[in-house]
């Protein structure tokens, strides 16, 4: 089987090289510049490297896009015609609805199935691409009911193969509206902290909870722009609960109400600790 | 030089573990149940462990308190005279305003030098103690202007040899106002997360940002409740601002406005990022 993998930046070259020795698998990389190519080559990112999509398109039975979001959307609009007959076609976007209606415009001989592998850090690029990415991790798949139930389970296949620690299938809808918490929210948050006037001040006096929770504001602007701005209602209802949620602790600290502090502290602590119980972390 | 810890849980088993062989320091472990001195005498956390206080206070020249923050101000009122004349007396709190206040009690004869190493854990007790827990964390002094220099310059000696990563002198106000925003806020927002309807069923869907920010959401209530309390104020104004920065993120994205949801991803990537160039984490 023939792969190609287009685009080797963090995700894509990490996604490549997770898969290094899957059975009977091929894989082609997708790049648009020579440094990138060169790169690519010399870390044996996969087995081929091309800068010509069409070519790459034109031989693969599986194809992984992994690019930015609107990357992915124009891609898709431009080669809709390009795929071989039969092609399984997936992706990495971190929002599912809008790609999934992009590929509607694909043809129906080509079976395209969205993917999110949850994983990243806060350096992109394929300088900072590695195999271990995806320990961990968990791989979400959107199928469209139309899929082939093989083509998922072959995706499925795939994920555990590259080290994730689990496989979820589910609806585009869900899935945005889900990472709009899980993800999306903490990485908002994490700016948000960051634009106190405090922060300069204050560094010395920062624990591991501070450098834990901030850790994902280092992030990579246009990506998270585009994450951002294709998921903005779900994104701006999960802020508002926040800032529910704040206000409580905030006014039972400034009425002095420390019972029902405790009360509340009692609840959420035992929130997390059960999703921990449910699933170790 | 013969020093007590009093309170042999997290913070005080890992001290007392972290100082052995100090050079020429013998340390004394004070602790309230007959567990915990077994615990404490089968993994050798000290030289001797007693359960009487006064009999080591009196031989102690270094008194280190480590119990929780109400725990040492009844300490300090209870024992005030118990000390021994020219001793050196500290505590582990993290507030410090309230601890400094209260050593106001104890005679002229006693130094007392409020610290705060800024290290932890979301498990507690003397089980979950390391000799490890204080690498690359802070160690946070706040001399009364009458303590020698001398034995401010001695805990700082220790807490190098302990594995901090640094050692930084401020005021009890100065050091409250900071620890609000950089630590009690860190904890006062994973458990806001924690308090959305949506985290049960999101599970399955988090990624490394989810578990980092929501780690210390499973704290120590009793602890936390004292904390938050002793810092109420300044607390509570670092939580406002977090609301009005996330309420800017809200409406931007409620406005379409990718334009300015780009500025202010840009400005506040930069200022994390300039974090990490100042103070490399």
């Amino acid at each position: 089987m023939r792969a190609a993998v287009v685009g080797l930046g963090l995700i894509g070259g990490s996604l490549a090289m997770a898969l290094k020795g899957y059975p009977g698998l091929r894989v082609t990389g997708v790049v648009r510049s020579e440094n990138t190519l060169r790169k690519a080559v010399e870390r044996r990112v996969c087995d081929e490297v091309t800068m010509d999509p069409m070519e790459a398109l034109a031989g693969a039975e599986l194809v992984w896009l992994c690019m930015p979001p609107k990357a992915i959307l124009s891609f898709l609009e431009e080669h809709k015609g390009d795929f071989r007959p039969g092609a399984i076609v997936t992706d990495v976007c971190g929002v599912k609805t809008a790609v999934m209606q992009a590929a509607r415009a694909l043809p129906e001989t080509v079976d395209f199935i969205g993917c999110h592998p949850m994983a990243g850090k806060e350096t992109s690029k394929l300088d900072n691409a590695e195999a271990t990415l995806f320990q961990n991790a968990h791989f979400i798949l959107t199928p469209r009911p139309e899929s082939d139930l093989a083509h998922v389970a072959l995706l499925e296949d795939m994920a555990q193969y590259m080290g994730f620690r689990d496989t979820v299938r589910t609806t585009p809808e869900e899935h945005d509206a889900m990472i709009a918490y899980t993800s999306q929210l903490m990485h908002v948050m994490a700016v948000a902290v960051c634009d106190d006037a405090e922060l300069e001040r204050c560094m010395g006096f920062e624990g591991g909870s501070f450098r834990d929770c901030t850790r994902v504001a280092a992030l990579d602007v246009p990506l998270w722009t585009e994450l951002f701005s294709l998921n903005a209602p779900a994104l701006a209802r999960s802020i508002a609960r926040l800032e529910d949620n704040l206000r409580a602790y905030r006014q039972a600290l400034e009425a002095g109400d420390t019972r029902l502090l405790e009360e509340k502290l009692t609840a959420s602590s035992g929130r997390k600790r059960k999703t921990l119980t449910d699933r170790p972390e």
